[in-house]
């Protein structure tokens, strides 16, 4: 295994009523800016329940942070809190509410051009208002994570940054507050955690025993639970194992030590940016196609995840992976995904644009071998079509 | 799965050479205090490592502290602490050392008196000096949790305590430490995770299906790297996986939202309290005996470890069960562990003073379900004969 820093100072407080503990993990009298995005949580009784908690508090609002937050956008929030005096920042909802909120701590205390802190991928950040989460919607893992991705349009740019400043101070999960999302969001949610784990995995062993069980058990979790999330959307007990998924499956452990790929999620980011497709959609098409055009380098891990996630034992190599694959898009179609790109509407005509705009973001060199090129990228599109 | 809260602020630095990394995280001009046992970091290099990772800092050196840290040798590193004004504490060594500077670290600042600290059960700790660990000995992940153990002869007592005050700031873990351990202390603390593992798994289900499965990952692991271990001491790979298991152990991950025994470890100290005996070698012995009085209320769990864990399909579920036992003391017998108490030197005739010894500690309702009483603990023990 390779040698690694692990740090997560995040307090996860789980379970059914917790949102009435935040008021204890905010510094009394804290001016306290509550961020959030549409008014789901307005109808699903959550935003009521953020307010009982923070009875005493002074509390500022600003809503409307789009899924894959936009920068202009969040650029508003940012002039709220200096104008307001903010102290606190309580994110209210899923990952892009999250990863909105983070930019908006570092941008508020950054001393010059706030875009520096995004184009730096978080290293120009030097520092950042502290922040919580109420997470609503499982799938990214920001709530625990010191990850942010955001949009500017201007740019046709999504980008993915870091620091350890974007550490939530705690993160909610209840996972009553899931039962009212729409399936789609709960499709999206598994597929979006169950492509962190496989990004972490798949990739080339180093011997690292527990990180390999333990993203298998995330998977297995995410297969077995993920479909009874649809079909029973008010099981606790499910919710729960799918939002805890959810959040290990980004927090910095399975990646510890081991090679890791993102060469999906990068793709996956351009045609979000592109095309305004949902980020998981956007995976579960990409995925079978980019693992075929890998799956030389793959090869060993492949063969146990077809082993110990799908219990593959039939045929040879070859076949064991191929069928490992298939399995794979078997699962996202179960979770109702789609599963090629001509169903989000796109077609070979698209695919130089893709390209493109891949190597404007100099995304030239992705997987845990650096030789996923724009080349073999366009080979894994057309695999997709 | 139960509501629960999940902490751990430790930075783990994992890997080779990582002790050279440690200035980074002790603050410049900090007096240091470091800890440590025995004279093995003076000839296995570790001292050497740690004195010109810190160069230019003001360093007081403690030695001393022993296996199972008894109050008073802590107590003179308390008085050491005030009198040389010391401002964080670097602990180098095992479990107990890195317990006994929790304790120094808590009582040095603590306004009464210290053995409220430990009599609370931490409860009366009102902060600590701020300390970090080079682990020597993976076994109870004492390196990244807010737990110790600690013990006082006059009492023939061992008590466990924690706060959130204990967590280190930093644990070093570099597997090439552990190389020059003797072949006891890999059996005792491959056998102590393990146990840390299965008194957190083996207990009933509450449906928290990642943490069953991290669980059963950590437990693979030591089965599968435990005797490897052993047979070829210097294999850095074997000793990384060891060491992680260790740590992830127990650091508050995998007992996260379920129930958890404890009854074995508690026995156990009582043991160690009593006749001195190394805390794994006690708990080798004792875990057969406690699943055999506990196996009803524990069925489905075992049976999830006979399949999961051995592997076994064969006879029912009794059969099942009792061949998991049965395995579990196998792998003991492997790792060189003795498995019944005469081996110990110990006879029918302890067992009364084992059982007042922990009615005097008030250890009457152990277990999961409160329900392991002395005399439950009397009939484990006759069968550990």
């Amino acid at each position: 295994m390779f040698n690694f820093d692990f740090y997560n100072p995040t307090k996860l407080m789980f379970g059914q009523g917790r949102i009435a503990d935040i008021a204890g993990e905010i510094p009394p009298g804290a001016k306290v800016l509550i961020t959030y995005g549409g008014g789901s949580i307005k109808s699903n009784g959550v935003y009521d329940q953020v307010m009982a908690a923070l009875k005493g508090y002074e509390l500022i609002e600003f809503s409307g942070i789009e899924p894959n937050p936009v920068y202009e956008t969040l650029m508003q929030a940012v002039d709220l809190v200096k104008e307001r005096g903010i102290d606190f920042l309580l994110a209210v909802g899923g990952g892009s509410v999250i990863d909105g909120t983070k930019f908006i701590a570092a941008a508020a205390v950054h001393p010059g051009d706030p875009w520096e802190i995004v184009l730096s991928r978080g290293t120009a950040a030097r520092g950042a208002l502290p922040l919580g989460a109420v997470l609503t919607l499982p799938a990214t893992g920001s709530e625990s994570n010191y990850r942010a991705v955001v949009t500017r349009q201007a740019m046709n740019a999504k980008i993915s940054f870091y620091s350890d400043f974007f550490f939530p101070r705690f993160a909610v999960l209840d996972p009553v507050t899931t039962y009212s999302l729409p399936p789609v969001q709960i499709s999206n949610g598994v597929v979006d955690a169950y492509m962190h784990v496989l990004e972490q995995y798949l990739t080339y062993p180093v011997n690292a025993r527990v990180q390999e069980r333990i993203s298998e058990g995330l998977l297995l979790t995410l297969i077995e639970e993920g479909p009874r999330a649809l079909a029973d959307p008010t099981n606790y007990e499910v919710r729960s194992n799918i939002m805890l998924c959810a959040t290990l499956a980004l927090n910095g452990l399975i990646s510890s030590g081991v090679p890791t790929d993102w060469s999906t999620h990068m793709v996956g980011h351009e045609l979000t940016a592109l095309y305004d497709i949902d980020h998981a959609a956007t995976l579960a098409v990409l995925l079978p196609g980019m693992l075929q055009v890998t799956r030389e380098e793959k090869r060993l891990r492949l063969l146990q995840y077809a082993h110990r996630i799908w219990g593959l034992t039939e045929g040879d190599e070859d076949e064991r992976i191929t069928a490992a694959i298939e399995k794979t898009r078997e699962f996202f179609e179960l979770m109702q995904m789609k599963t090629c790109l001509q169903d989000l509407g796109l077609t070979a005509d698209n695919i130089p644009e893709i390209i493109a705009s891949l190597e404007s973001h100099d995304m030239v060199r992705l997987g845990e071998n650096k030789n996923v090129t724009p080349e073999k990228v366009r080979q894994a599109l057309e695999l997709c079509l």
